[in-house]
């Protein structure tokens, strides 16, 4: 296999054809933070074969549709050569492709309205990349989640768009008592759904097909994934969650970003670190609870904003930081002159 | 024109008087990015055309009330003095105090309210400014934003305030079919009026009287908001976007603040300057789509966030920005010793 | 009380155990400010007090154990020793560990979910902090508030958790004619318990103990927590809030840490900071008006984020602070080459 990838490592140097594909595909492997056209291209199965599944397969179309607009924009923005070849304007308008033609109905005018939310998601990868350098943390699926947001919102305004499979906006209520029926088979297809709703089907099928993709690419990413899925479907379960969603998958796909962030991506796979993103892990499933509570009211999904939240929180911190100091005076402030302000 | 000008110019430079009245017009003329006190005092005219025509005449009064309250406190706080000399205390402050006699009713408290919503928004000007210096971003509107939700958010708790044009808070519902009676005078009253209400005022006169003001300091100004008004409200008709919302001009005045923001003051104007702010400008009707029914179960307006929200995230990509790339460790991170983070 | 101060001190240099617990009553003083271990002490009084006369020691306990949780997770973490020592990573766990079982039922699993929330609650300190050190402003109990937010929302969602004294989640309606009867004592017991209020008890004793123990520390911090519960409380009557929520003291807490905060701890006291401290509490009580009614369809607290709110955004403006200036050009944007771009 080190042959053939070599192989088309060197025809994509060479090839612009070969090239663009190179970088959709990896694109879609960064979506699982892997830099690997393999994984990508069975990624990309894993979203059809769940999407035919479900007898919606413009839901795959519409996530390559959001790729190759997502990542051509990228080109014609310029945007950094290196990362580009590396996928990383790929993974959130892929997202976007697919999340339009989830959650809102299968019309004319919703393709408009996805190829338009594609090109803007690359805005605001560059946007969101801005603002976050500032700390050395990554956008990641950010400006997936805030561009698509705003189209899942907006839909509600717009007569010509119809709701699909989100909502009815509601004011929350205390959960019923849960129901959830154990049973290895049980467990295992919400495990595995929870890691094909990553790409937003819902199939255990594309679920072994993406852990699979993850260990061609890197082991610690499969395992991690898989614990991750683990992690958030068995605590939605004791805490007591709603048991259709569990089934659909639905508490296990922001863990597995979690798990792979934390343990093996954005920081240095320890013991300690592995510690550090269980409590990570376990965290993103108690903010996807907050998020699902306060996006109730607006009748929209939380996408993999549970996973940004906590990974933010959990990769911002640094070792021997000073906080400012509490009983300090703010430096240099309106009001006080500097040699007031010792 | 240009000799007036001279002679104005001269005049506020050694009459404190005449100082303070031309920081207070261009601070009018800055609600459109325009540093010149003929604009100023013509948009001041299309305010009280406006609110006149409205029996409302408070709003404009308002407007002047926050205005002076506003720039006072700066001059208190010895704000930049370049800066306060062309009015960039100015524009917020003013909005401020025609926004709060728009939504609250007419009562003795709402005056002390507005005049300390006025105050803070200096404050807020100056915290927010030095928030976004830090990416070299312009604050803008954004104060006056910020303040002034908090303000008619307050107003339901308060019961000395009352609630007027605005609310009532609804769970949001898939708009219904759309019925806009599209004819050339529907249309251009339409987009009039989208010009006229960044002012808060629903005028057509007030619209005409604005692109005069912005066609004395720039005529990109001017031709850029009537592209903004027109584009924003053909595509909320394309959309099906409400038909009453649409003829009172609130589908227009976001985008005439992108258009002419991105088009001509933030970025240097050019043909793929202009295309990549006809996209902004687009994607400004569906983020106020979004924040529609974001806000709607709070009962309060969008004010100008849709533009402010389109603005940032399309002034934040530089060229050759490298994005924190996905598949790389965190620099520096807690429990992560520099020797093994490489 | 110098000498046993100082032989307190020494024992605590000495002996790890004593380390520890100076550690953890000087976190607790930082809730007002105060890095001294008997002002730690006394509140720490206040807060059982005002539990066991409600009936509630639970929430007096859950004080505690978050208080050790939060530390111990900071010295696990190895956190700026230096910040350790001074308890600033005391006080926001602690007030975590006091919030969960205000709000929720007293169930087995809230314990788990609060030592849970405990813990994140450092980590999430060591985010924010790193995040406010760019502009030098203090994360004060932002993490308490943010980590909090996401447990009461998140326990909608999971069953095994009840919902105790918050909610029902509603829209806002506009406030019914206030009718909070005014004596001499009515006004002091809900000022009193307004400052109880910031660490989650209602009982005017507790409340005086706090101010005690703040005079302890600093007689600025005690007299300007006292004046900012009497603003909160007076403004709150004057615009007709709620009577049953004034006599309890909600409208009095996030003043009270306003006051003393851009009083006397964050800015250089003096007069001209007095008065801006003043506008920032009067502000205060407008932001908390407002975020009740943010809040409500989410059926959460406000908790200290009207305070933080408040006290961020009047401690960011800087003395001769240039806002990016309205009508120029963002440098080195996308699109725009530098020497296009003058």
């Amino acid at each position: 296999m080190a042959d053939s990838n070599h192989a088309w490592n060197d025809s994509a140097d060479r090839n612009a054809a070969v090239r663009f594909i190179d970088i959709n595909l990896r694109g879609v492997g960064q979506i699982f933070f892997q830099n690997n056209p393999l994984t990508g291209l069975l990624i990309l199965l894993a979203v059809f074969w769940g999407s035919i599944e479900a007898d919606a397969v413009y839901v795959g179309i519409g996530a390559v549709v959001g790729l190759l607009v997502g990542t051509s924009v990228a080109l014609i923005l310029r945007a950094d050569n290196d990362s580009l070849r590396q996928g990383m304007f790929g993974f959130s308008p892929v997202l976007t492709g697919a999340a339009v033609p989830t959650f809102l109905g299968n019309d004319p005018v919703m393709w408009v309205y996805l190829v338009i939310g594609a090109a803007v998601t690359t805005v605001v990868t560059l946007a969101v990349s801005n603002l976050l350098n500032t700390w050395g943390i990554p956008a990641s699926t950010g400006p997936f989640v805030l561009t698509t947001w705003f189209l899942l919102l907006g839909a509600y305004q717009l007569s010509r768009l119809t709701i699909g499979s989100m909502g009815p906006p509601a004011l929350p209520e205390a959960a019923a008592a849960a129901d959830f029926d154990v049973t290895a088979e049980s467990l295992a297809t919400s495990m595995l759904k929870g890691v094909s709703q990553v790409v937003l089907v819902g199939s255990w099928a594309s679920g072994i097909i993406i852990l699979i993709a993850l260990a061609v690419s890197s082991r610690w990413a499969a395992g991690l994934g898989a614990a991750g899925t683990i992690v958030g479907t068995l605590l939605a379960i004791g805490f007591g969650a709603d048991a259709t969603a569990i089934s659909e998958g639905l508490w296990g796909f922001s863990p597995v970003l979690t798990a792979i962030a934390l343990g093996a991506v954005f920081l240095h796979t320890s013991w300690p670190v592995l510690l550090y993103a269980a409590l990570g892990t376990v965290f993103t499933v108690f903010v996807q609870a907050g998020l699902i509570t306060a996006l109730g009211p607006l009748g929209v999904p939380t996408l993999t904003a549970p996973y940004l939240i906590a990974m933010w929180l959990f990769t911002l911190p640094k070792p021997d930081l000073a906080p400012t100091a509490h009983h300090k005076r703010v430096k240099h402030s309106v009001l006080t002159s500097d040699s007031a302000n010792q």
